[in-house]
């Protein structure tokens, strides 16, 4: 027996973490809100050496001082209260990590709080879904040192470990952290799943069958673009639905749900000041997805010029879209860790994510490698690989957007990827912008050959003046 | 002598109203925090009749019963602050007008304030630069029948006029309508300027002079795309810088700079579940264009392939963009009308939108006569009108945008215009994201031949259930 843990939620997450601890040889007391859930699940794993709780008190009494509780619950309000009931029977120094999809700042406040009781709080993100809470997931860690002295040998033990064997969970930096950057994986998810929605869409127009589209992405997941999501899109693909006998995705209705995260990254990407705009794009689309109201007014019929795409040149095009958003994604990471200090180290967080999680790619060991080289990298795409990659793709890319584009398939995510890269290497013409504010709002520019701030009086001759 | 009016702040939009209103024959009593400017203001203008304040009580005892009191100043916590000061020296129903760029909870929340003090509290967005508060601003007012009775004359006296003399002011809901139609009308700003900025790179890169693009910009004011962001823009391109000698928008930074309204569109937007992707685009455009870090890695000299675009074929592409810009716009305005109850008339606010403020154009008639056919059109592009703008530009608009594809340009606002309007048109891909959330998170689906929610056993026979 290695050690005790605490496990405060037993929904299908907390369930799978629950067995991934035991199986790894810790003895662990499990709660639920609802016992008879608890009691069921101890039931049904009779041989684990589960301890059942009855109350949140029990769980306490239960595990050795300083205690370690992992808890597993609906983030926001419920986790919330769960924490401040059981804080009034922990002891300074025992450790609460908070495992939920937490928003940052909750957390934040949440371990100032539980800070001013002496007790140690962390917040960890867990990415993987239900099988990879079993198995192993991506683990993203912000506490302090000692909350990771004293959880690191837990969490290293559960976690997904990289081909070569390494952890993928680390600590990245203080309280907020940890659920900050599971935050910017999961944004960075939906714009990816945005992507490969869009180049699924243009196979499907061309009138290529579900199993067809399923072998493309097969075929892609052994080669360049492999990775769980164009694995799991072949699956899903080449599904079929067991009532109609047609393709499964045939009969999926194109209202795409979501949980919100997607939108706590775009929120706080406009607060931090960081440009994510295929993330913006894919959750919009996600958002205009479940505007009944607005879309039952037209017809969508629209079957457009057709269009003929190359199956390479799409990959290639979806390959480049991948890493642009991978660019933007670190980029706001790295925003966030400038504005709070954290000093996240890119580095680690690919590392991350190389297995466990959702996102985990190809992709990832290259992102690792140019952040090792270059510590200071100020962008993904500066780096001499993702620059070749975009040599290598861009015109593939640019023939697939502009045929999506003149056939009438809406490409949103694609689009912004592709332009975002043009913006990188690009005079913006937002010059014309700063003009127009100071002709209509007196709102200042700043010139291209001198310092200061400047303001041109244009109702009275148009002179201009320095205001600073 | 019409009446007493009451003025907060005497910044150059404070200042502009306080003259707007004695020109219209009212006697003003003027407040300014800093006393000097409100006495050299005064000064400034001996003729006007204004009643000097050197206090907030000052100002309360200046105005006879029950009082009007317009305040310009700081939105956040300047006004909230100032309002709380005032209604110390105010009596039960009295009337405070917020004319800041106040955030529309804000409003809320200190109309709250008011209301439990018996004083009347209203927000009325202000649109029209300094020129426009003089001359005649639009004015879009929230707040309760009985605080529009006490207003309305006044408003409408200030406020400027349509072409046929209507009042481009309104009362359009409760507190709180009037900032967030304000809101929305500055996010539809954002994005008309992201188009017109995009339109313009398109002319500097095929070798364009900043007269040419004037030109150019002054005969499309003249034609279909009159309004006044056209209308400035030939005025900005044509404009000399006078230390130079180049065309002025040669020498403004392309680092735009912005006060927040548009990240609070695209905010208000996410959290109300509707979908604004070309102002999202134009936001995050404009947080680029700042990101000074990344974008100093990396040189601003691609010069793309070059493309050739006809000026009409670009002009069809920017009137269609704009529709597809104003669409959205509309959209989130009726979003939110349906979410708090306002009961927001869109024919009402493209009334006042139609003259006075910045994005007056063309557009606004034909909006307002498309809600006036019919009240309950879902989408603007669903009136007959916009649709045959869409047939008769959509081609022009396609090539547009796909040459700036190919030619590096990156048009990140035209090009979400129109997969916007493609998403329409267009059964989405989306399927497959619900097919693969329930595949790795076990999120569920809706069936497009079956009412429920349902969900797939992935791993255990692929067997649906249903779960509702």
């Amino acid at each position: 027996m290695k050690g005790c843990v605490g496990i405060i939620g037993l929904g299908s997450m907390g369930a799978s973490i629950a067995l991934n601890l035991a199986r790894n040889g810790y003895k662990v007391s499990v709660y639920n809100r609802t016992f008879q859930k608890a009691e069921d699940f101890v039931k049904e794993n009779p041989d684990k050496g589960f301890m059942l709780c009855r109350t949140l008190e029990d769980l306490a009494s239960s595990l050795p001082s300083p205690r370690v509780v992992m808890s597993v619950i609906t983030a926001g309000a419920p986790t919330k209260a769960a924490l401040s009931d059981l804080s009034s029977f922990l002891n300074p120094g025992d450790l609460v990590i908070d495992c939920a999809n937490s928003f940052y700042k909750d957390s934040m406040q949440l371990g100032s709080e539980m800070a001013k009781k002496g007790i140690l709080f962390a917040d960890c993100g867990v990415s993987g879904g239900k099988m990879g809470a079993l198995l192993g997931p991506s683990m993203m860690f912000g506490g302090s040192p000692e909350a990771w002295k004293l959880s690191e040998g837990i969490i290293k033990d559960i976690c997904a470990k990289t081909p070569s064997g390494e952890a993928c969970a680390e600590r990245l930096g203080p309280v907020g952290s940890g659920h900050f950057v599971k935050m910017v994986h999961t944004g960075i998810e939906y714009a990816l799943m945005g992507a490969i929605a869009e180049v699924y869409d243009i196979f499907r127009r061309e009138g290529f069958s579900s199993d067809q589209c399923a072998q493309i992405f097969k075929r892609w997941d052994e080669g360049d673009l492999h990775g769980y999501l164009t694995e799991i899109t072949s699956k899903v693909l080449e599904h079929k639905d067991k009532k109609t006998g047609k393709g499964f995705v045939e009969i999926v209705s194109d209202k795409a749900h979501m949980n919100g995260t997607g939108t706590w990254t775009v929120l706080s990407a406009l607060e931090l000041g960081c440009s994510v705009p295929s993330i913006g794009e894919a959750v919009f689309e996600r958002i205009f997805s479940s505007e009944s109201d607005l879309r039952s007014a037209f017809k969508h019929d629209s079957k457009g010029p057709g269009i003929s795409i190359d199956s390479s040149e799409a990959m290639q095009a979806l390959y480049l879209s991948f890493a642009s958003i991978f660019s933007q994604g670190f980029d706001l990471l790295l925003s966030a860790s400038k504005k709070y200090g954290w000093g996240l180290d890119p580095v680690k967080i690919a590392q991350i994510w190389e297995a466990g999680c959702i996102i985990r790619s190809s992709f990832l060991p290259k992102i690792r490698s140019a952040f090792k080289k270059n510590p200071d990298l100020p962008s993904l795409m500066a780096d001499p690989e993702f620059k070749s990659m975009e040599e290598k793709n861009g015109q593939s890319m640019r023939r697939v957007v502009a045929k999506g584009v003149l056939g009438e398939i809406p490409l949103p995510v694609l689009d912004s990827s592709l332009s975002y890269l043009d913006d990188l290497s690009h005079p913006l013409p937002s010059n014309l912008i700063g003009a127009q504010r100071d002709y209509f709002g007196a709102h200042g520019y700043e010139r291209t050959d001198e310092e200061g701030f400047f303001h041109t009086e244009w109702e009275e001759g148009g002179e201009e003046i320095k205001r600073q």
